[in-house]
């Protein structure tokens, strides 16, 4: 994992699969999913990030997303495809944020700021500039957070250091997937152009 | 389908099944996917543009891309999520890249230029920017090609018109899915700041 050291090594980003809305504005658990355990992984692994977080409160759900990281990392999967191992070194399967929030202040020894996503304007939302000056500072942590399902649930944007805005495409459309979403976030705050 | 006929209704995307590189440089045609029917689908909703080519020569898989796109079309999920549905509309199910080229031109009545998209740099490729300034021209159809598997065969990227420079992260690694990479390549060249 040495070469992820440089780049953006204190920036993280975390999969929130509880508490997350569903379609009904209903607070859920959502299953994890294999894509996006592995495009999160490889996206973070391109913009040089420190850790992928992937966070479910579910056991049964914590041991799949264990197995098909070990496939990949230990199994026939890590000699038919280094590169996908290369990817999944990144993830730390964990079972709610403050577990993250715990992990990343054990390892820079000082809290790591919690940085939150989302496909609306929110009061406090910062711009994709302001985010990336804030980021050069290297001696401070940061998480970045997404929601599966429907989105983060109001209670974790309260609990945010940071609010980012929207992405906005062209016309009122704003329903990229969560993969589509993250990649375009890290490029947005660390793609090199 | 007549918003997506504003922002960059110039500009259509095309994922390839074929013919395409496995891991070891051999030409194969690839499995269409659920997860890059969607979110192509919504990436390419998000930012406007004007059709979604999925390509495979294979008439099975043909028939599989067409029961994912009618389920949430009419079926079941048209109901259930109706902002599904409003993405898998640009959805076109094709048999190969000449297809999608007649296709285009004769829709828009002229040939559409050919932008392939891929992980290396190429000795013709063009910068981001340039590819935005030249896409303003709203008269022009283009055609923005992503390989699945391991990328575009050599052959398709003598036929193009245009060949995109990569995206470029932190350190060497490139290995983004096509997922990701359509959605950072739709971001920066039609993303709102």
């Amino acid at each position: 994992m040495s070469d992820t050291l440089q780049g953006n090594s204190n920036v993280s980003v975390a999969l929130l699969h509880h508490p997350v809305y569903d379609k009904n504005r209903q607070v859920v658990s959502t299953a994890v999913t294999n894509l996006d355990i592995h495009d999160i992984a490889r996206s973070a692994r391109t913009f040089g990030l420190f850790r992928y977080y992937v966070s479910t409160p579910v056991h049964g759900q914590q041991q799949l997303a264990e197995r098909i990281v070990r496939h990949w990392q230990e199994g026939w999967g890590a000699t038919y495809n280094p590169k996908r191992k290369a990817a999944l070194e990144l993830i730390q399967i964990v079972s709610t944020l403050d577990e993250v929030l715990a992990d990343l202040h054990g390892r820079f020894g000082r809290p790591a700021k919690l940085v939150t996503t989302g496909a609306h304007l929110h009061p406090r939302s910062v711009t994709f500039g302001h985010l990336r000056e804030l980021m050069a500072d290297r001696d401070q942590p940061f998480l970045l957070l997404f929601g599966t399902g429907w989105g983060l649930v109001e209670e974790v944007f309260e609990r945010a250091d940071l609010v980012l805005e929207p992405i906005r495409g062209v016309g009122n459309y704003n329903h990229l997937s969560v993969r589509s979403a993250a990649a375009i976030i890290m490029d947005r705050l660390f793609g090199a152009r």
